[in-house]
């Protein structure tokens, strides 16, 4: 519809998580119309975002500095490492404001069926923590899903490797089967709150 | 969150249209994650599209050229005019085919509430069209909605008069309240058929 460059865009916005082929050209539309003031600047917020995107090789955070904000903020305590699955749970929990130590991203989950395993989850930054001391409490902030009381579980199996350091995980206020980043801050705060010994 | 390029990027996304911050920050890091690619193939998508885009002048299509693939198109019957508020509504019509003829996109509809009076929809290149004397059908394609009836009766007065023009509409198969360009083809393809004079 309406030449190659307009069919090339529409078909990358419908390859978008949540986009299908009439949501992918109700946008497109929407940012032809005008392209000024709609496409052009976000053409270019893609483009210096994309420029600027660093993964922090500490905690697995996407941020413009590597470490990330948060590994480098003097105000948060390294010592409480809350490990979640993915760079979305974090901003989820950012958002909330309810931790104030720093974080570990997997960036998934133990799946057997999707083929992932420990091997591609994004843990030996967090062991070097621990390796080294400075770690004396991890919060296991996972998704209340098969596959992350599997990840949990697995990772429980290697933390009890570090004598001194406590292992809890957030429990109250997450409904099962759900995810973290869709809870609001009240259940997040909940959640990390009252969390217990794993 | 995570630097300013990144949260730029989430306010130019969350102001799309069906997007909340939710679904802006879910598509930031989804492109984010892996920008080689999935982020730098769309930001070139969205230029090269913003570069070629121009608007019909004959009909109002968004097309890479002017007059738009369907005006100059020697198999499309130029005498029929299908008038359309959108140029969504146009995409639905080709997608369906159901239409041989040509188009004229009125930008959109009259609407007193919303401040859109006669001199904001795009007409006068059907005005002329029918002054030339080369249109003998023009066929009303605009949603079953208040503001859809409202501008029907608006150009029905308008062209009434040019004498030997048959004026229809579309009637048959649309949803009251519904909009054009959400109906599945066999609908538009209904619609069109069963047209009746105005
Ligand atoms: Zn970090
Ligand atoms: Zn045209």
């Amino acid at each position: 519809m309406g030449g190659h460059e307009i069919e090339q865009l529409i078909r990358l916005l419908g390859r978008l998580p949540g986009f299908g082929p009439r949501s992918a050209r109700r946008i497109a539309l929407f940012l032809l119309r005008d392209p000024q003031a709609r496409l052009v600047p976000l053409a270019r917020a893609l483009e210096r975002a994309g420029d600027a995107v660093k993964t922090c090789s500490t905690c697995g955070n996407l941020d413009t500095v590597d470490p990330c904000h948060i590994c480098t903020d003097p105000l948060r305590d390294p010592s409480v490492v809350c490990v979640v699955e993915t760079v979305g749970d974090l901003w989820a929990l950012e958002r909330a404001g309810v931790h104030r130590g720093v974080y570990q991203v997997l960036g998934g989950t133990l799946s057997p069926l999707a083929g992932i395993g420990p091997e591609d989850l994004n843990i030996s930054p967090l062991l070097e923590r621990l390796e080294q001391g400075s770690v004396r409490e991890v919060i296991l902030a996972l998704g209340a899903t098969v596959e992350g009381a599997t990840t949990m579980h697995w990772l429980m199996d290697k933390l009890a490797f570090y004598e001194g350091v406590t292992v809890s995980r957030v429990a109250q206020g997450m409904p099962v089967g759900g995810a973290l980043d869709v809870l609001d801050d009240g259940t997040l705060a909940a959640a990390l709150g009252a969390r217990r010994p794993a």
